[in-house]
């Protein structure tokens, strides 16, 4: 067995947490011919480091900025090497750039074109645990580069892909659950998920992994295991589905909150012009749905003042609903059972639950309902589901 | 006019200090067509790296140290940079691997073997400020190096030498002086010296500038000025010496504290082995002088317990002389003029100050002294010498 291992920030926040990283990646030792090892950057590093840059400039040039956030995971990769190397295993740590992580696209947001696995090959030949700085590497100019959000899990995935190895990703959660387990206790942990459902739910607030990383696994059908750091209880793989996923109708509940329903009236020639204008604002607009003359969509509490005021210059009438939440639930078997969403309706109407909106993909219903009515909502959907 | 200019630790400790190094750099963008700047880490910065390393082993792998302690100075870099864009000003850091250091020997004290300055030259053309970060390179592995002390002063003055520049090295000291202004207040800042006698100074105690950095600008004959770090005094200018430093005869008083004198007596053939064994204590042994039986050697005060207990199992007897102190006079005359030295031995005699050894070089007499008399024969030297 050969495997990319990925430790998060919290997992290597403390020299105590590197030294029990290291001992996780000794016993897997024992049975995988060869480890890569993706790391973050220690605890709160990154965001310290933009603070700094933050006390120089409001919007710090990007190209220093990524020369600056990149330190975070050089110095972890460093340490995590060393004490590999103090427990008497021979390791060797890599930059983004050592490592062939070449880019493209723009500075803080670079996507990854390509890795050049040469210098890991030699590494690895040698018998040398290899860990890499995460969220890096260079574009074809010679500039660091980093990767955005969750960029790690992303370099973990990519290396996986391009060697052909498995991919672990170890985080502070035990794995995917069919819900929160902070919002309902008696949430399953998941044993497999599909890559489709995994995305699915980043996009609609499960806070898992970021979906980008999941689109390349997808992309390079990358088996990514998911478990608690450390490493001693059983996690959560995502692949590509198969007959195993088939058997629950739904897998998960997933909630995005401070939802905000804006309604309108106004003429079918003037929407397109007042939709432009809310995406020059950087206003998301989530659902968007119509009836007769009034149109609704979705955003974040945050933004309504901006909507107010644009609203108000253009002389229109508007309605906000706040305090709402957005509830999903997710399954790969709503593909091919079409009773699914008529049998959530179902227990919608039952339990007299109303709700605002409603939005379906090919993998998920999502329903927008009063804040104060979520817990019941998922007690309700999980009983009905076995979740 | 084209430079190269420095700023240390100290100078970067804090964003408020990096918006003042920007202001400095601006105002000399005046007056110079090309500008390199060479950073070291912010303030206690590498320190508090290597105390990481120190939390993982005794002797952490150097190749990784490197790594980590290179990050130190990409940070200052980065910011400095942002520093100046944000003010206005066109500018781009660079990693010591980036600005083209290509260097030899072992991990954390490696030799620079040369500088390709191609992005240099090109970020030069296009009227950037290129900030660099100092005290790294990458060897022939490609493997991320450091310099040792005084690192990020050998990787300004290579890249004066390179590129043809000027060095400016500021500093939070207003130069170098005839004698250290903390130990003898009408002590005298120096408006120059010579490549050979800053040498001397550092090496006989003088915390100026690392040795190493000036024996790298008399080779390539490299002007180097040191200055306060608010660019507003006169510093010390350094160079190949001339007509103009023949006028002192001695330009410097340096002094070494804690200076342990131990003498013993042994037949000659044992004393090789003895300094071997020394050696392998990793004891620094400065002059050794002998008179008939009697061997003296001064080391310093920390290590007389090893020593202590070589002698004891040697079974030989030894004296120690403890809390001594070397004052040592430097000029670069004293080549010229050979009746220097006698005119010190007087000074020594008509002032009744007992010394325990003497020895010369070509440039400086240092004496071995009790360390109460120190302020005593620094004021008399400086009022006989004008210093």
């Amino acid at each position: 067995m050969n495997v990319v291992m990925k430790f998060g920030g919290s997992s290597v926040a403390t020299i105590e947490k590197i030294q029990n990283v290291a001992d996780i990646i000794i016993r897997k030792k024992k049975e995988a011919s060869n480890i890569v090892v993706v790391v973050s950057a220690m605890g709160k590093t990154t965001n310290e480091l933009i603070s700094l840059s933050k006390q120089i400039s409001k919007r710090p040039d990007t190209r220093e900025l990524d020369q600056l956030m990149s330190t975070g995971e050089m110095v972890s990769a460093s340490l995590l090497s060393m004490a590999l190397i103090e427990k008497g295993h021979d390791a060797i740590s890599m930059t983004g750039n050592k490592a062939g992580f070449r880019t493209k696209g723009i500075h803080t947001k670079s996507k990854i074109e390509d890795v050049k696995t040469k210098n890991l090959d030699q590494a690895l030949s040698e018998g040398k645990v290899v860990v890499v700085a995460g969220f890096q590497g260079i574009n074809e100019r010679g500039d660091i580069t980093t990767f955005g959000r969750g960029g790690s899990d992303t370099s973990a995935v990519a290396l996986a892909a391009k060697l052909g190895f498995d991919c672990e990703i170890y985080t502070d959660v035990e794995g995917i659950y069919s819900v929160d387990p902070r919002r309902y206790k008696e949430a399953k942990k998941l044993d497999v998920l599909s890559f489709d459902e995994v995305m699915e739910m980043a996009h609609l607030g499960a806070k898992v992994i970021e979906p980008r990383s999941v689109e390349l696994a997808k992309k390079y059908n990358v088996k990514v295991y998911i478990a608690l750091n450390t490493a001693d209880k059983k996690g959560t793989l995502i692949t590509d589905g198969g007959n195993v996923l088939e058997k629950n109708v739904i897998n998960n509940i997933s909630v995005i909150e401070d939802v905000l329903l804006v309604s309108f009236n106004a003429h079918k020639k003037k929407l397109s012009d007042i939709f432009l204008k809310l995406a020059q604002r950087n206003i998301n607009v989530d659902v968007i749905s119509q009836s007769e003359e009034t149109i609704s969509f979705t955003s974040t509490n945050e933004n309504e003042d901006i909507i107010a005021e644009l609203f108000e210059e253009e002389n229109i009438s508007y309605n906000f609903r706040r305090d709402l939440s957005k509830v999903s639930v997710i399954g790969n078997a709503m593909r091919s059972q079409p009773g699914v969403a008529a049998s959530v309706f179902k227990i919608f109407s039952e339990n007299e639950i109303e709700f605002y909106q409603v939005s379906t993909s090919e993998i998920s219903i999502s329903y927008i309902i009063d804040k104060d009515k979520v817990d019941d909502v998922i007690r309700i959907l999980a009983q009905e589901f076995n979740l």
